[in-house]
């Protein structure tokens, strides 16, 4: 009898009021289940699966051990939230569950391996969020600079920034990104990042690049006054990767950046962790479509692009337009630039930087959604700019300073050649049509 | 500028971590909408709406009143979590809304106005769970005996009870009643409660009718040692429901009875906090499909017929069985039961009561899912049985034992005539043949 009840499934379905969010990290998955499917079971399942225990039960797994370091299934719900009649071809079911941070602590890969481990291979459920208990959050580094910081180096507070991605985007010496650089940052960017594609290989090896890259950036701030900043790609195997952040810095780096995903989150955490590296660190979140878009396996992008990054300590991290070039869903997108800038107990906010297909016709729009409080982040539109690349630098410059005015693009492209020309190229999308507020 | 981005939908959207669980009832909210919706905007309204604002900003309501008083919108998931394209006919969402405590305090109306007022009326929406906080909870009075209190005025530790309603429902004296009870009673009931449609008609008036009873059941102990609650139903308007109240406890009333719905959970927190009755009370769901039945409406099962009577003080609660007579999802049935017995704070246990068409064939399935803290309540099984009403009991009664036992129902059946003739009339089904703990 005693056995039966503690392996009830009933008895570990928990109010959510009875977990302390203090000692818990608490999860959210959405499932797809068969119609003959037992929910609670399964639920049960996961969190034991997940935590202590196994498909039958062990003797050592004591009701002592289960009541400090299993997992509790806090919330079960259904969409549609059927009260009688469930659907016939399958159901669907966000669940939460509260895991023990004792049995994981403030580290990436255990907590991966638990909240999405062995579970990824169970059939149709994802990872769609994680809530942190301030201690998890205070180990976590967050990031050094954040908005705040990044405005303060550059001292820029009154509109978005700007930002380039030289392009093409590998398989050049540095002597040509440097002129490239040198182009785009007199014409107005606030900062020069490579790549994703580009870090160390031998035709264009960090210092060298750092080095060339920076001369220009002096060079610029002596003509014009203004400030850039170069995020330099270090992404490489762990020993590397510190080594090549050591480098850039000694050869004059003023940022850093790195592929997060392909390197792993423990690796931008280290760098952010690390009291030697005392500059922005710019995040990259190629590989994320590999986890993320699936709308029933993986982990949701505003958790594993947004969230995890900032926590891990990225002062700026690249998102994907849903204006520009790549299939993505704008609610997704805004959720994610959220996680980025939502307060978050000690967490400072990061810098969110739409890219992707960026263009001066969708800086509105962008603007609109994100605030100012961005990063517009283009790469050909600067460099594939029919009037060159510096051209193409004013564009977008002038395209945030007519959103800055109230000024509707079109006419701010009257007094612009170089924004009129990117207007003509690629046309522009009164992205501000979309209704923001929406009435019940 | 300004205006614009304190309206922006996406400077109000938090993360969880950002909202204090002790300032805030929590709300889960699933949401179907038109594929055109703007779910970011959509949330917000509703936040705006049931908190400081409405379709337009209105001088008054200041970024200081907002920061203290606007509802934040903590989470967005949508079902399928889909990433780039989204669903053509319509999308479904569950969203977390959290609603400043100090706005509404710990009372029912001005709550339910807050949660699920106004918004009832916005399309396909439906509140499935609240989160409450501590102070909100230490203000409820929540089950004054609980489980373990019936238990102990009982005696009865080591079985689940039994509890029978009278049938049938109304339109009978008193003394028929009384004859019924002393049956019932005679047989091994626990509990004997009045149909929900009988309260203080002038053929049955409370006092006569408790009177009557509460002899047969003084009788009862004298003959046999058990010990018989009688749950009086003394549902009414709020000023005549005390006065019933306090008329039942003089009559010698063991314990009350409230149809909590049509009466109003107000009316049952007022009974549970009245100093000068002291003796459980019964909550009747009945009413409760017309708020909870449709998928996309109203307030899901488990906090409407589970969690808010439990913390209005409910000490023991009817709860529709997925295996009699109504139709009942199992999934729902279980989350209410486990809503009313699961840790909550300062709140004790609330007794589940499975009912709505409970023979003895279902008693080992409905025990097998409940676990034994809970009360069989049969009303027709028990009054109709072949034998008479006492051999209805004695039959339910014998099925627990069985069960307690590990005996097979239909080896128990051979054993007992009752039980037997029970059987034979109305079958059993192997309710233990689904699983109860479905692997990954």
């Amino acid at each position: 009898m005693k056995d039966f009840e503690e392996r009830n499934p009933l008895n570990w379905l928990f109010l959510p009021e009875s977990v302390s969010k203090d000692d818990n990290v608490v999860a959210t998955y959405v499932l797809e289940t068969s119609p003959d499917t037992d929910i609670l079971s399964k639920s049960f399942a996961i969190a034991v699966e997940q935590s202590t225990g196994t498909w039958i039960e062990v003797p050592a797994e004591t009701p002592e051990l289960r009541k400090h370091h299993m997992a509790k299934v806090i919330g079960i719900y259904e969409l549609p939230f059927v009260e009688d009649t469930p659907p016939t071809d399958f159901r669907h079911f966000l669940i939460k569950i509260a895991f023990p941070l004792v049995n994981f602590g403030a580290q990436f890969p255990m907590l991966l391996t638990t909240v999405v481990g062995n579970i990824s291979s169970a059939g149709k459920i994802k990872l769609v969020d994680l809530e942190f208990p301030l201690d998890f959050l205070k180990s976590m580094p967050g990031p050094k600079f954040g908005i705040q910081g990044i405005r303060d180096l550059l001292g820029v507070y009154d509109r978005p920034l700007l930002n380039n991605m030289i392009k093409p985007c590998t398989g050049f010496p540095p002597e040509v990104g440097a002129k490239l650089f040198y182009e785009v940052a007199s014409g107005g960017v606030d900062i020069v990042k490579d790549d994703e594609l580009l870090a160390n290989p031998p035709f264009n090896p960090i210092e060298k690049r750092v080095k060339s890259y920076m001369e220009m950036a002096k060079r610029v701030y002596e003509e014009t006054g203004n400030k850039v900043l170069y995020t330099v790609n270090i992404t490489d195997e762990p020993d590397k990767l510190i080594e090549n952040a050591y480098k850039a810095i000694e050869a004059g780096a003023n940022a850093l950046m790195i592929n997060f995903l392909t390197a792993g989150f423990s690796s931008l955490k280290a760098l952010a962790e690390n009291k030697d590296i005392n500059v922005p660190i710019l995040g990259h979140p190629d590989f994320g479509g590999a986890i993320s878009s699936s709308p029933w396996h993986g982990i949701g992008s505003p958790l594993l692009l947004g969230k995890f990054p900032r926590i891990a300590g990225a002062d700026l991290i690249i998102l994907l337009s849903p204006y520009g070039k790549f299939p993505v869903l704008r609610d997704r997108y805004l959720q994610t630039a959220r996680a980025m800038t939502s307060p978050l107990e000690t967490i400072k906010q990061t810098f969110p930087m739409p890219a992707g297909g960026m263009y001066p016709g969708i800086v509105e729009a962008t603007l609109k959604d994100l605030g100012t409080d961005c990063i517009i982040s283009a790469g050909g539109a600067i460099h594939g700019h029919p009037m060159g690349p510096r051209a193409g630098a004013k564009a977008l410059r002038q395209a945030i300073e007519a959103y800055m005015n109230g000024i509707p693009i079109e006419e701010a492209g009257k007094e612009h050649p170089e924004l009129n020309s990117a207007l003509k190229a690629w046309g522009y999308w009164k992205g501000g049509e979309r209704k923001l507020f929406d009435l019940l």
